[in-house]
């Protein structure tokens, strides 16, 4: 694979995140078919072999047990592909990952204590060491990161939320980038910055998800499905959750809110046994570890539980759903602006760029001065870990009341809240404002990090600081009958964490994650109270982090329609379309498949009856079209060619007489030839050859055995004159079949280019051709609406609009993105104001039902149809927004 | 609505669950259309008096203030719309009739049980009070339901999966059915018998929804609109759960597993909105009636929170889910038998169905006389409600180390547990043995019931039972360090109750439910291993509960796709689908029109050019043909005619000149005023009238006053002749319009025949009637499974195939739903073996892809489409198939 560095994807490695510059859901999509593809070869080449194995078997002396042991072995190996089995590896490796890089973490940040600890005589050393710390670690995250896989950088949510919408991004989902991803995140929270696991382990579940699945495959079974792949990968997100926060529930549910659209509900029961498993193993190698005694919640709440909240406190809770919901708005926002900021800022970005590790080590110097115990983080509880900090947000003693010295748990830890000069308060206020900023700022450093966890802690703070409010307001308790019960700050801080937390990721299943890390659920209303509203609020104001972060990367996700936004109902398929689509027709020779695929960059093209009838009969892949053209043009057909000369010539030679009756049979000996070649070879060898990647021309490559039963479809192109160059580069590993033909080739440029000039004006055999019959087609009246619905719900790429069988445009993604973004009328698109106005006077008088509004006065639709020109008016625009 | 009795359902209604003997989707779809029309024109009345009262307003002293105000009141009419505001109505509406409902029903049971302790002198008496109190409640309940609206009977889950499925099930949603449902519930539930709330709630939510959509559309908005009104159904299905255990988290997830296959992740904060809304309400409820303190769980547990089980118990719990997933598979066997069986026996049956109310009485008498706590009772714990044998079952102590007696908190429940004479085991095995069949008999009963909560309990007994018995083996617990940590049987009969209703239902959520009832969370692993291991186990026997009944009572719901049918693949379109699709061309006649209509029942039939290019131009709904042809042939224009002919008459008695130009004017006269007739009305009229109820002919209807200046869309059918009384009846409210016409009506029935048939061989003028130009189509060669995925992702109700914008075939849901259950191949629908088997041949070879099966080859698709006669062929079978 000598191609990665042409791979076409135009990834560019910016400062912060990553950023696309052209749309890769085709591409990737092709590399994906390539894979299958692979996969499918791979697997017959097996299926080959153990049959000879069977056959050696009978051979032996005791053939019928043998026979019966391959059986069993078979047998096991169907297994094998069954889910279950799939889930179980999935949720055990996932559990050791977690748990490991947890271990691993854990080490590192007792290593700095430890380091912190024993300078304790010198604070400038002390200072050195607590700085110098978290930058090595960091810097080294960013640095192993950005060499091996720069796509491990960020949360991974976004990513996966692409590519579960059916857009194939390939290198996201390579061995290297769990490499990458898991050794940087250690790294990144051995540091003790203020950064997630979560995003992350989304993410490294997905990868091995996909690389476990890559490794079955070899086991033969359904591994090759692309839509079960997807499913898997669904399941994988949840585990990836449910393994981080031994959470199995709220995992599932998290994972289905932040990435679907539209949820099977088949699947739900993966996610959940994957989940469950893993989160299962997570706790037991706790147990195992003696960290625990028996399986519990990671962050254990001991709340009573006869009175847990008293109805008047309800208000409270409120406050803090709504005071979140704006917080969580203002968190996304922020960490938009820092992106966007240094982005705009050139100098600063130009030099950051030079030295990548730059920025990193910057940031982290400055969150790290700042929480240096002795200096300012003696008022922001600055020594405490995040997890430290969130067992004790989370504890069920009051502190405002009772003082936090006296009969803590966590004796070390709780006096990092009670300075002695100031208040507790103080320092929770500190404490919240000092992390919001600089968790923004952190999560936009390049390392494999989340921001999950740190919002939670802030919002448990911030929590915390109303209940401890509530507590010195009322230090008997709301409650007016007889019994005293005090307040409980820690439950506020869980209805905070939740709350702050629901609104920067837009998910309601925060809720079911505080209940499972604190294994108590007396809180469940004001906690879902809370989380509804700052949902509410939040919705309203930003998009979620994870949304954020797409558009920051601008991945190739469709946005959702905007709710209340009644004229997308009125804009239709027609309006967005692009009229100019690219076709081939049934009777066209290769010379307009060449000028297609030169112009064109669409990886799927639109088969025509002919440019008269407009009747569209299917659609082709582009690799299918390449294969053609390389079998026309390519090497092998020009030494057949010189064959048959030399063979006439001979013919010529020895007797002059009758040459054209020869030269017919010839022909339909050709042709014969070519029917029993798709017959066997259609549906495995031709892709295999089409999806081989695009290698650099002139590459000599090494030689292969094939069967050689099937020369033509696997002979590809080579010498392939200026024509081909164009297009193609040499296909390697398929080549040295020179030795078949018994022909030397000792044809010129010249006259290469002259045979393959008239080989171009033929006329295209679509014989070997695999087509879709059934593309996916609209009418020009499809609503916006409905086309939505439908790419959304069935992940489509693009859709052919037919008016009575007819192409008349296409749409595809981008369109629809745009149109959805309301920049319809920008350019390349034209909207056309007498349909649009006809439709808004017929829709103003109805109810606002979606089929009315398509209806129409038949008349109308008719004489539409009649008077149409020919649909391919080339605007200008359109091209200009192809070159984008 | 006079039409109630000729509704055309064929809903038949049989002793224990109704049945459909006709597919009903159509008609309902047309009914919800009318519905939604007759809210559109009520609301356009509305707003023109809203307009009037401005007017008025305007003529006023302080105008401008008076503005205002309506401007003010208009504003908050438009708020009124909104979401959320909807939701907490429908929330807070839902726990109101929860909670009333719940103390309903303690009232009822407090009552036998106050009649049952005041007779303890004489054990007949006590006998007989014990047994006649719940058969008359439940012969009432019968009763009740049966008169007033027998589609309250039963659970309600499998009719609301039907509804959201896209099916509207109208008489499903009245008011009727909910007076009926609420209070047949009552009774149903205060009777004692082992019946559960779950499933009745949902449906009353649903009807709650529905009804208050109905309200609400009085202010306008968009409570018109069909998909928000199934988004509405959806979040009304979780308030249903959410309200009936206050457990909104659970509740939105029960639902979704229960009624959804695809979920639309967008729609997921409603449900968690309204759902906790409504559970807060209700638990607030409680604590205003003074029975809580504060908000708890419902039936809420004190188990120890450090140490809630010991690794090793696991075991245990695994053992439970298995037998739970085969208990649960046997349950919805055993129900099912016992519906079959009745079904079965004629004799019984017809016995039974002269005496409807004999079998509610006879099986309450069988079940209350086996439960009489002197008699066999005393073995079962009979004296019990469902709800104390939950809380007993649920408690926290152990009773076969430390005996019942002694320090229970419910003395008097507990000690019916505690029989002197025989063992704890024993009679928690004769509970579970006897409610086991109990409850699946008593859920046969046609009332308002569901079975959630019976199996519940079951669940929870077998769960002590397996707990009681660790407890026995282990009386100083499992765990090896120092210290004792004893098994807690209430942990297992939590575990038991999630994994058994989890097997019934088919679902997950269970365990969220089961943590949100009894307020603690910390047995989360043992209850998510056990619930997924039964549903392992359950699933792979039967389908769910409410699967089952879907299949008893008939409704018209897709059928999943089952797993591992990889020949699913193999099946296309093509081989399911009606070729003898009914259709009109674009110049057809009336008459066609008249034979299309009385031949055909689908309720949209195809628009094409012509039956010669077969080209598909759009469909259009049967009632806007029926519109057409009453237009036509109606009175109005026979009167015109009558008109034309006198002022011809006229004409040619007082100047016998130039009578062709005089008739051509007129003829242009009436086509321009059609013309401005369609602009005008053809959105709110035609439809208004079109969709009218049919109503038995020859009805003499009042006569209302209507603005004269669209006479022409307004004017139905009327004396229509011998014609129009085949497909139509009179339409009462639209008539009396004679007036406008001076001519008298003195044509006699002969005349009119002659009249009419005239007008019907007059070509069509589509001018008027609404096209959808954008019906579904599919291919030939789409699968089986994409169809299947396409139907129930967009809540198809069938679909055109096209092959090159020609019209081949319909596929519904009926051939679909056949496909699928393997019955491809039994009638009407012909399985072409030339061409599967080539697919056979072709899919063997390559890896199993969706799309790879679709490809084909170019040139035999394209012969086909040559060769291909008229696709016409009229099967005899075809018709069996419909007149089914």
């Amino acid at each position: 694979m000598a191609s990665d560095d042409q791979r076409g994807l135009h990834y560019e490695q910016t400062l912060m995140y990553g950023r696309y510059t052209q749309e890769l859901g085709a591409y990737a999509k092709e590399e994906a078919a390539r894979l299958r593809e692979e996969g499918g070869w791979r697997r017959s080449v097996k299926d080959h072999s153990r049959s000879l194995e069977l056959l050696e078997y009978d051979r032996g002396r005791c053939a019928k047990c043998r026979i019966c042991t391959v059986r069993c072995q078979k047998f096991l190996i169907s297994r094998v592909g069954e889910d279950w089995i799939f889930l179980i590896l999935l949720g055990l490796f996932m559990a050791l990952v977690s748990w490991v890089v947890d271990f691993a973490i854990a080490i590192c940040l007792q290593a700095q204590k430890w380091m912190y600890g024993g300078l304790e005589s010198n604070v400038f050393l002390q200072y050195l060491a607590w700085v110098t710390y978290p930058v090595v670690l960091i810097t080294f995250s960013a640095g192993f990161t950005q060499i091996l896989a720069p796509q491990a950088v960020g949360s991974g949510i976004p990513e996966m939320k692409t590519i579960l919408r059916g857009v194939v991004l390939k290198e996201y989902l390579t061995f290297k980038t769990f490499v990458a991803k898991v050794i940087g995140l250690t790294c990144a929270l051995g540091s003790g910055m203020p950064l997630g696991k979560e995003g992350p382990f989304v993410h490294i579940a997905s990868l091995c998800a996909a690389l476990l699945s890559k490794f079955m495959s070899l086991f033969g079974g359904i591994y090759e499905n692309e839509s079960r792949n997807i499913e898997m990968l669904a399941a994988a997100c949840a585990v990836g959750v449910g393994c981080c926060f031994a959470a199995p529930i709220g995992g599932v549910l998290f994972s289905i809110e932040v990435t679907s659209t539209f949820f099977a509900v088949r699947n739900y029961w993966r996610g959940f046994f994957a989940a469950t498993f893993s989160a299962f193993i997570f706790r037991v190698l706790a147990v195992w570890n003696r960290d625990e005694e028996t399986i519990t919640a990671l962050f254990k709440t001991r709340f009573r539980l006869d009175f847990p909240f008293d109805l008047q406190e309800l208000p409270a809770f409120a406050v803090i759903g709504i005071a979140s919901g704006f917080g969580g708005a203002l968190f996304v926002y922020l960490n938009r602006l820092i992106v966007q900021f240094i982005r705009k800022q050139k100098t600063i970005n130009k030099f950051l760029m030079k030295k990548r590790l730059l920025y990193p080590a910057l940031v982290t110097l400055l969150v790290s001065t700042l929480t240096f115990p002795p200096g300012f983080g003696q008022f922001m509880a600055g020594k405490l870990t995040q997890k430290e900090s969130l067992v004790t947000l989370l504890d069920n003693r009051t502190w405002a009341k009772q003082g936090i010295a006296e009969g803590f748990d966590y004796i070390g830890n709780s006096q990092a809240w009670n300075h002695p000069q100031v208040n507790v308060f103080v320092t929770l206020v500190l404490f919240i404002v000092m992390k919001f900023w600089m968790s923004a700022l952190a999560t936009t450093i390049p390392v494999p990090c989340g921001a999950f966890m740190p919002v939670f802690v802030i919002g448990a703070a911030f929590g915390r600081l109303v209940g401890e409010s509530m507590a010195a307001w009322f230090p008997d308790g709301i409650h007016s009958d007889g019994t005293i019960y005090p307040i409980v700050p820690g439950g506020y801080a869980v209805v905070g964490a939740a709350a702050l937390s629901g609104a920067v990721t837009h998910t309601v299943s925060t809720a079911v994650i505080v209940f499972e890390l604190t294994g108590q659920i007396s809180h469940i209303l004001p906690v879902m109270i809370a989380v509804i509203l700052a949902n509410a609020v939040a919705q309203s104001l930003q998009p979620s982090l994870y949304d954020s972060i797409i558009r920051i990367k601008k991945l190739p996700y469709l946005p959702e329609l905007g709710w209340g936004h009644h004229e997308k109902y009125n804009i239709c398929v027609e309006d967005i379309m692009i009229r100019d689509v690219m076709y081939i027709t049934l009777n066209c020779c290769y010379r307009d498949l060449h000028d297609v695929l030169l112009t064109g960059h669409l990886k799927t093209l639109a088969l025509l009856e002919s440019s008269e009838s407009m009747i569209l009969l299917g659609s082709i892949e582009r690799a299918q079209l390449q294969a053609l053209l390389s079998l026309q043009l390519g090497r092998p057909r020009r030494l057949e060619y010189l064959r048959d000369r030399a063979t006439a010539e001979k013919k010529r030679l020895s007797m002059v007489s009758h040459p054209g009756s020869e030269d017919g049979s010839q022909r339909v000996n050709q042709e014969v030839r070519f029917q029993i070649s798709t017959e066997e070879s259609s549906f495995s060898s031709t892709p295999t050859l089409s999806m081989k990647p695009l290698k650099p021309a002139l590459k000599r490559p090494s030689v292969v055995d094939r069967p050689p039963d099937i020369p033509m479809p696997t002979s590809p192109q080579d010498h392939s004159g200026n024509t081909l160059k164009n297009l193609f580069c040499v296909n390697p590993e398929t080549e040295g079949l020179e030795d078949d033909f018994d022909v030397d080739d000792d044809m010129t440029i010249r006259e290469i280019a002259e045979w393959e000039e008239n080989q171009l004006d033929e006329q295209v055999n679509f014989d070997n051709c695999k087509i879709d019959p059934a593309p996916f087609q609209l009418v020009e009246r499809t609503s916006l609406h409905k086309t939505h619905t439908i790419f959304s719900l069935l992940g489509l790429d693009h859709a052919y609009v037919t008016s009575i069988g007819r192409l008349i445009g296409v749409v595809s993604l981008k369109e629809l993105q745009k149109a959805i973004e309301g920049s319809v009328a920008v350019k390349g698109v034209k909207v056309r104001p007498p349909l649009a106005s006809f439709r808004d006077s017929g829709t103003s008088g109805s109810s606002s039902s979606n089929s009315e509004n398509e209806a129409t006065e038949l008349h109308k639709l008719w004489d539409r149809h009649k008077s149409m020109s020919l649909p391919r008016e080339h605007l200008a625009s359109d091209s200009d927004e192809k070159s984008q």
